[in-house]
């Protein structure tokens, strides 16, 4: 049996819910012993800790210049020791030149086949993976798991299937039969879906797998080669995964090159370098706005974007105030607000928001807000693991400066203790009240656990504000509240018009936050916070050219 | 019955075709009076001719701030005397704006309804769209008709079925069901398709419909609304499915505006004015690559371009070495080698051609192109009409400078009679011979009818040099003859790696030159000759966003 008949079942499967974007979801996201195996978190953290101080010995890549990694636990705040092989842009660019023509000659079955067995293998790793991603994102356990394991893998899947999909689009081989009158004209027309060349993969510091592989996957399953180019602060995650597409690689005699990692040090980035290589025909970006519209600029590459963006939250009428707060504080606090889909902007009515137990004042509203942030903040078994640790130490720096921001202070950021790491790097929300007419102050991205509580005339003023943001500083999530169907399509459509994705009326166990593979497109392109979504049909279909040859027929 | 209702039997052909890619036409290319009327062609030169001199008063768009128009026919090289309403950039983009809502909240069915009509209204007047087109672009009668006619509307209906089909593409609601154990979370979804905003489509001398009819139709049936800015020197053409647009737009008590006429004139050109407009959120462009490429590089903008490229032919081997040089003679000499998928560099090996009757030597097949060429041009019944006439002064000039290039002159250039027009601007074929050598010579386009035979060492060289120009300079056709299968598999995969279709081994009435609607992608969009193909996936998922808005299920 090969590869492709082995996962064709959940190819087909993936295809399908592509389109229906009903739920689904090939890898399961709780880390229950039930699934993974009894001894499977044990084992990967152990894996994990065995890891540290060492070499990274398990890629295929040979003659590396040198050996380098400048990982830190945002929860000890120690180096984690990790070294990996260092190369040159020009020694990456020849592996991936070289490695391209039997690649792209690879069939699409057999491409699919051995991409869908490297996720198989990495599940095998999600436990080791997800302790190397809290020890370098910060992330909390839970989020750790779910986010970099099988939330990644089923992003790299969607990728895959829409890859799978688009590449079969149009018939391999058709006769053309035109008639003219007493004869017919007749060609054989064949078309040809042809990959653009070296892809780029750009990574981030708080999501190095789920934030990359889609890139990684869409350009493999069309034909191009792949440079992985992790954020130098969260490298292992993202390593595991590329060594696991070499072994499946090498194991079906390819050349691991076809996916290098492409690790630098803070000291001496190579990102410029490799993106401006003219071999290199496709770029995939998670990051800073600055960076990302930099690549977006350089000529000649298809360049593919997520970016910083302002994300706001509509409150105007509600069912049950408590729990429109407590959906809301548990989004500021999740990850420390690291999330690129947590909310910042928190638009209210200075006449208070309609309910039905009657108005509730901006100030009662602010005041639930608090209280659910400061409940679950100072709960002990919650409170840590939601909010996990701070990746930056600027994004702390960046939380105590936003005390200054000329705003009334709600609530005031801290430090709370983790039970398992006494020197994690933890901050609690900051929430700041503003009025809508302090626009310089919120018409940017404050990356971290801040939340501002902005004074509006009314709901019209929120959406236009809302709309506002996310047109000209871009937006990649939307949370509104109410119960009036015109606001809600007045909502709808504006945010629809500012290519911003809207949850309504979320309470209880989802979150804005929260994007689902196979239903929700992350980042819709439409805004300034990306020029590419996952997994629309364009993600994919960027990725490759379609060439028609014909010929006459023998008569 | 609605209008969709109407036209959906023929929608629904047009999808199905576009995923086959075997021959399909809506629109009979023949100007047969059997299926067009008997009269329909004088009744057409007749209203066409009473068109000169006066003002195009078809459309629907008010107050413009003057009349102009600089029409000139290359058959007569005298003005048409047509002229047209002009308006300033800030009256064409506040129409536009108003317009906007209405017709993006106008169903998908109904913008699919109104927009076939309107080519079923077109249809009607195709003899006077032909007319029209020869005395602006100088194209002979039948391609003039059928370029401008059927074959362009054959092309509106593919956008229209390309864009009914991505918006189609995923469903417009559907429940999210996600198991939790003990119990779901459930959320209704729902998707939008969201037009960018407004759309400019720029267009050329040479095909003032066939090019400009994909953006126009791609971009409306997306939900976008259009200003259409005509070269000014073929307007009459595209001025006529303009004003049909219009016509059954108001019919449907829309706003006319929704599709917008922007004439101007050689001295006062509005294009960059348009483009760089903030509100312009869509271009697409034909025309030559210094410009295409500036508005490529147009910040914030989603660009479709067709530009310039350098069109080779490679010749191996042959069956029927007579048949081939009359098949590359008629590309070279159709339209005095105007079209944009016309031959210019023919490489051809210096020890010959590979053929039953044993090697044909570089100047035995140089003398078969020379013979055949003259045999046409100076045939009386069919030489004035395949070349038509040179649509700008330039081209004859560039033709003349030709031989001054430093090769050798195997054919010079003259001009021939046209028995309907004696004042008509042509130009025969120059044909030259050039070593491989002189590189510099050759990796340019020389817009005309100019033919460079290279001599190249082989047929790797001659392949190798292909690539190359269409890499370089791009290039939009390829022909090649081959009887041995390595060498026709190495053509089709070194071009198809330089995304440049190849028509093989074309002898009889079929020619590199043609392309043909819902089967021949036109352009690639990989190469330098363009970033746009008609008509792909990407040409109309470009000109919307996805968004998915999602909210509880109310339990």
């Amino acid at each position: 049996m090969s590869l492709f008949q082995k996962h064709q079942p959940v190819l087909t499967d993936a295809v399908e819910a592509l389109h229906a974007r009903t739920f689904y979801a090939a890898f399961p996201e709780h880390p229950a012993p039930a699934v993974y195996g009894e001894t499977a978190d044990a084992d990967g953290q152990a894996k994990f800790k065995n890891q540290l101080g060492k070499k990274f010995e398990e890629l295929k890549q040979s003659n590396p210049q040198s050996w380098g990694g400048q990982e830190e636990s945002p929860y000890t705040q120690e180096p984690l020791g990790v070294s990996y092989p260092l190369f040159s842009v020009n020694s990456l660019i020849e592996n991936s030149k070289k490695a391209f023509a039997p690649w792209r000659k690879t069939s699409l079955l057999d491409r699919a086949g051995i991409l869908m067995e490297s996720l198989e293998r990495t599940k095998k790793r999600f436990f080791e993976i997800a302790y190397a991603t809290m020890h370098t994102t910060g992330q909390g356990y839970m989020m750790a798991f779910q986010a970099s394991g099988p939330h990644a893998a089923d992003r790299a899947l969607e990728a895959i299937a829409a890859g799978y999909e688009e590449l079969n689009r149009f018939p391999a081989h058709a006769t053309w039969n035109k008639p003219m009158g007493k004869f017919n004209i007749q060609l054989n027309k064949e078309w040809r879906a042809m990959p653009k060349g070296i892809s780029v993969v750009i990574g981030c510091s708080t999501f190095p797998t789920w934030n990359s592989v889609t890139g990684i996957y869409g350009s493999l399953i069309t034909g191009n080669t792949v440079i992985v180019k992790p954020h130098p602060g969260a490298i292992l995650p993202i390593a595991i995964f590329v060594a696991e597409i070499q072994n499946v690689l090498a194991e079906n005699n390819l050349d691991p090159n076809v996916c290098q990692l492409a690790v630098d040090t803070f000291d001496k980035m190579i990102t410029k370098e490799l993106a401006e290589h003219p071999d290199v025909k496709l770029i995939d970006f998670t990051g800073n706005s600055a960076f990302g519209s930099y690549l977006e600029a350089l000529p000649g590459k298809t360049v593919f974007t997520e970016k910083t963006g302002v994300n706001s939250v509509i409150i105007d009428s509600v069912d049950d105030a408590d729990k429109v707060a407590a959906n809301l504080a548990f989004s500021v606090n999740l990850y420390s607000g690291q999330m690129c889909t947590a909310p910042q902007n928190f638009y209210i009515p200075e006449i208070g928001i309609d309910s039905p137990a009657g108005k509730i004042s901006f100030d009662d509203f602010a005041q639930k807000f608090i209280s659910q942030i400061n409940g679950l903040v100072g709960n002990p078994k919650a409170g840590p693991f939601v909010l996990g640790a701070v990746q930056n130490k600027k994004t702390s720096e960046r939380v105590i400066e936003a005390e200054k921001l000329p705003g009334k202070i709600l609530l005031k950021s801290h430090t709370i203790e983790n039970p398992q790491f006494k020197n994690a790097r933890t901050a609690t929300p900051v929430v700041i009240e503003l009025d809508a007419s302090k626009k310089e102050i919120y018409s940017k991205e404050l990356f971290g656990p801040i939340a501002l509580l902005i004074k509006t005339k009314n709901t019209d003023q929120s959406i236009a504000l809302a709309q506002e943001m996310a047109q000209e500083h871009g937006a990649i999530s939307c949370g509104a509240y109410t119960t009036n169907a015109d606001v809600h399509e007045k909502i709808a459509d504006a945010m629809a018009m500012a290519a911003t994705p809207v949850s309504f009326n979320l309470t209880g166990g989802i979150y804005m936050n929260q994007n689902a593979a196979f239903s929700d497109f992350h980042v819709t392109g439409g805004n300034p916070s990306g020029n590419a979504s996952f997994t629309n049909p364009e993600y994919v279909t960027k990725r490759f050219t379609w060439v028609g040859h014909r010929e006459s027929v023998k008569g």
